[in-house]
């Protein structure tokens, strides 16, 4: 399905693209030994000459999506053939240990950032075309005539981000952490905010639904690129599949194109990624261009359900998405994920005043959580449970949580003996850790909550990290689940979300108030 | 040395170049079975779908030196990675075979055609922006998401070249592989005419004073692009090295720049080169703002001379050229190359109205002459020798006739107790070939000179040459001196020389005139 007219408003939102030039940047020499990375200092770039087999390590010193400009000249004889390079970039250090060659994950190697390119004419300036995420970048000389040297003269970046730096909000706290925690998620949320919010600008660098429901709000209380969401929205409700459902993601070149992906969960977010704009923008008009879309998923999501009003489980990969984990059994999730949609719908159809669906939306919020708690519910273990296998999970728990099936006190208690609950499934991405916090905030339990963000979102940053990750695991912090870190994206917009409570919880001023 | 004057009326005088697409080529699949290749059609490449580790040849069905631009396209789910691509050029079939990777030689593997690279959004047109020199392309898709698949909707390459086809001098011969030998050699000249000429298009890819000689040659009886010639004089006039010394070969880029190397016998054709030019063209003042260069050249050359009036050998490398052997002595050639040069030194003097050098050239030459015949010519084998070791070789006999050291019947003997020497040094490059047949030309033996060119030049055509090459040796066709066919020079300009012999000498239409 395809509407021009969201389409064509869609794009004529899209932001403007800020260009910012670094110059500055330290040759570093990095060397591993066991899992410890250790940094030495070298001298300045431009005083090295390279010869076949030299390399130099640059360190932009903060992470940047951008395009990297070499000056080279040379020292010795006239250059008498090409130089051949070999330029990596890296947004961590431990990127840089590993042989791009050797790569044999499922993720396709062509997301590597490094190319290997000819010049043929030194001196000259060498813009590479192609936009990078990174921090680090090694210049290894493959080849050169034995007759010159090759030198840098200046290496330099130009940044790319639609975010306005002069239009950051500021954010007040006691806590160095938390301040810290928060600078590492604007960054990470400034990095993904492109044309479109990507998901991650060193991977897939796509418009995903998923990422898009986060960064949405922690951009309400940063950059407050309104007109970007409001965009967004505009692409994925003009752009549907062919039964009307909102794809998982929407590619943008050559031109804007919906993915054939869908996901559960992640069509259904649609609404309240609109109900949030919405909240934070009072845009009627947005709802109203946008509500048919909403009605749609409502209606696609319940036919999913079966006669008791339970979301059918499903084996097909990918069916709905939840949290990175095919161990996990995603029932209960999407459930709870229809009845936190619902919640939303409630909310658009009685902005736009439309009586009949918000009565419809209402009635089946109601037969859904009745069924929650009659057929997802193991009264003896008293937890949530998902599949034929009942399998018990911290998500399930969550969702039924967020989506109002269990409130106050019943669901603190439920959360504590889920936390207690040894076969619990356990949480992977950043992503479903996002949703427990939310959770955790929802129940009351903002200590703890803040507790568990500062833990593990802290853990990135004692690991050095310039921008959150899309994968984290604090027992094995250089763990890649794509069977290497060089195709791990370290900016993933669905972790930028400690900004968002930390702005809107853990604020010194708002607490004083 | 720099003479901006002249300078400026050499890049004054570069061609324009001229660009033809070329739109047709054909999918093969290439096996090798011990030194044989065996070609098979495939289908049209754009019925091809492309997945991982797939890959397609091309061919252009004759050599171009261009830019190749691809129409890229694909089927499947919608390109949700970049597509990363090796893509391999190639002169010859040949240099399919071998990894670019497992190259060793000598040569700078950054020579060598071949570019991996990223394709970021597919559909879209890929046009490479290095220069190639090339008939075959291999197109080898190194990583592809597995959710599409790569297709190539149109492959084209812009020909580039200077030579003006439609000024091109016809020939006529009644003997086919006569006409066949021409139109590769003229192709060779055409496809190392762009800014300058060439020595060859895929690997150095500069004006060398040594090719230069030929290609004017062949220029003037084919494109009669005559101020490319004169451009070119100018150039070596222009930038000379700080003796005023007349290089070996110019750079063009970033600017045009003479190279640190020079050789005994490359400073001293330019001489030659201008004499040629001036017999062609009749242009004086060309001979009037250059005889000061050459009279420099005489200067420098005479410094090598001994008391006796006998080049000193030198064991410096690449001293003098003369031919691509390090086992060769150049003692001999060197002092005929002066003689030669001598010659055209004293028709330019003559040109001008010098005088004074004029006569001093005419002394200086006899006086070389002399010495040849005293003190290089072994009475009892009554052949040239060269160096301490008395060598004997085709190249000091070839030079000190051509040099006129010895003429009429008394070269002609020569040559006869040449041929039949065993141990004389034979010749490697079709450039060394080139001053042999002009050699045998010049002592009158006309048809023996026919007979070895259309041995040694029909050997490339029969192996499939659609260029002549840097190096032949009729006994390993697919030799190379560098280690690997991916860095020989498969068009070079050095031995294009017979289309200046053909059209000179062996042309139906003066025969029966």
């Amino acid at each position: 399905m395809y509407n021009e007219k969201l389409l064509r408003e869609a794009t004529a939102l899209f932001p403007e693209i800020k260009k910012n030039k670094i110059n500055e940047c330290k040759c570093i020499d990095l060397k591993k030994d066991g899992d410890v990375i250790k940094r030495d200092p070298r001298p300045a770039y431009e005083s090295i000459a390279l010869k076949k087999d030299d390399s130099i390590i640059l360190d932009f010193e903060d992470h940047y999506v951008g395009y990297l400009s070499l000056d080279l000249g040379y020292e010795g004889a006239h250059p008498d053939s090409p130089v051949l390079l070999r330029i990596r970039f890296a947004e961590r250090e431990i990127e840089l240990f590993e042989d791009a060659s050797e790569y044999k994950g499922w993720v396709s190697p062509a997301w590597i950032e490094e190319e290997i390119i000819h010049v043929d004419i030194v001196p000259s300036v060498v813009k590479l075309d192609r936009r990078y995420s990174f921090r680090y970048v090694r210049i290894e000389v493959v080849d050169i005539s034995s007759r010159f040297s090759l030198r840098v003269n200046d290496a330099s970046l130009t940044a790319v981000s639609s975010a306005p730096d002069e239009a950051l909000l500021p954010y007040y706290s006691s806590n160095e952490l938390d301040r810290e925690i928060d600078r590492v998620a604007v960054k990470t949320l400034h990095d993904c905010m492109q044309t479109v919010f990507e998901d991650g600008p060193k991977r897939d660098r796509r418009l995903w639904i998923g990422d898009l429901r986060i960064q949405a709000l922690v951009n309400y209380v940063t950059y407050n690129m309104n007109d970007m969401v409001k965009s967004n929205l505009y692409l994925f409700g003009a752009l549907t599949q062919e039964d009307g459902r909102v794809g998982a993601c929407i590619f943008l070149d050559p031109k804007p194109e919906v993915d054939d992906t869908n996901m559960f969960d992640y069509s259904l977010f649609f609404i309240v990624i609109l109900r949030d704009y919405y909240k934070r923008t009072g845009d009627k008009k947005a709802v109203l261009d946008l509500f048919d879309v909403c009605k749609r998923q409502i209606q696609l999501a319940s036919n999913s359900l079966d006669e008791r009003h339970v979301v059918r489980d499903s084996d097909v990969l990918g069916w709905c998405f939840v949290d990175w984990n095919l161990a996990l059994n995603k029932q209960a999730s999407a459930q709870g994920i229809f009845m936190y949609a619902l919640e939303a719908a409630i909310e658009l159809a009685q902005c736009v005043g439309d009586v009949l669906a918000e009565e419809e939306y209402a009635q089946l919020y109601l037969k859904l959580k009745e069924a929650s708690n009659r057929f997802l519910y193991d009264v003896e273990k008293k937890l949530y449970v998902s599949g034929a296998e009942s399998q018990i999970s911290f998500a399930s728990q969550i969702w039924m949580v967020l989506g109002g099936a269990m409130e106050g006190k019943a669901a603190e208690r439920l959360f504590d003996r889920m936390e207690a609950c040894p076969e619990a499934v356990t949480m992977v991405t950043p992503y479903m850790y996002h949703n427990y916090i939310d959770a955790l905030i929802k129940i009351g339990k903002k200590d703890v909550a803040h507790r568990k963000m500062s833990k593990y979102w802290g853990g990135m940053v004692a690991n050095s990290a310039d921008t959150f990750w899309e994968l984290y695991n604090p027992e094995k912090p250089n763990e890649s689940p794509y069977g290497g870190t060089i195709v791990n994206s370290y900016c993933h917009a669905w972790s930028c979300g400690p900004a968002y409570f930390l702005r809107t919880y853990f604020n010194d001023t708002k607490d004083e108030s």
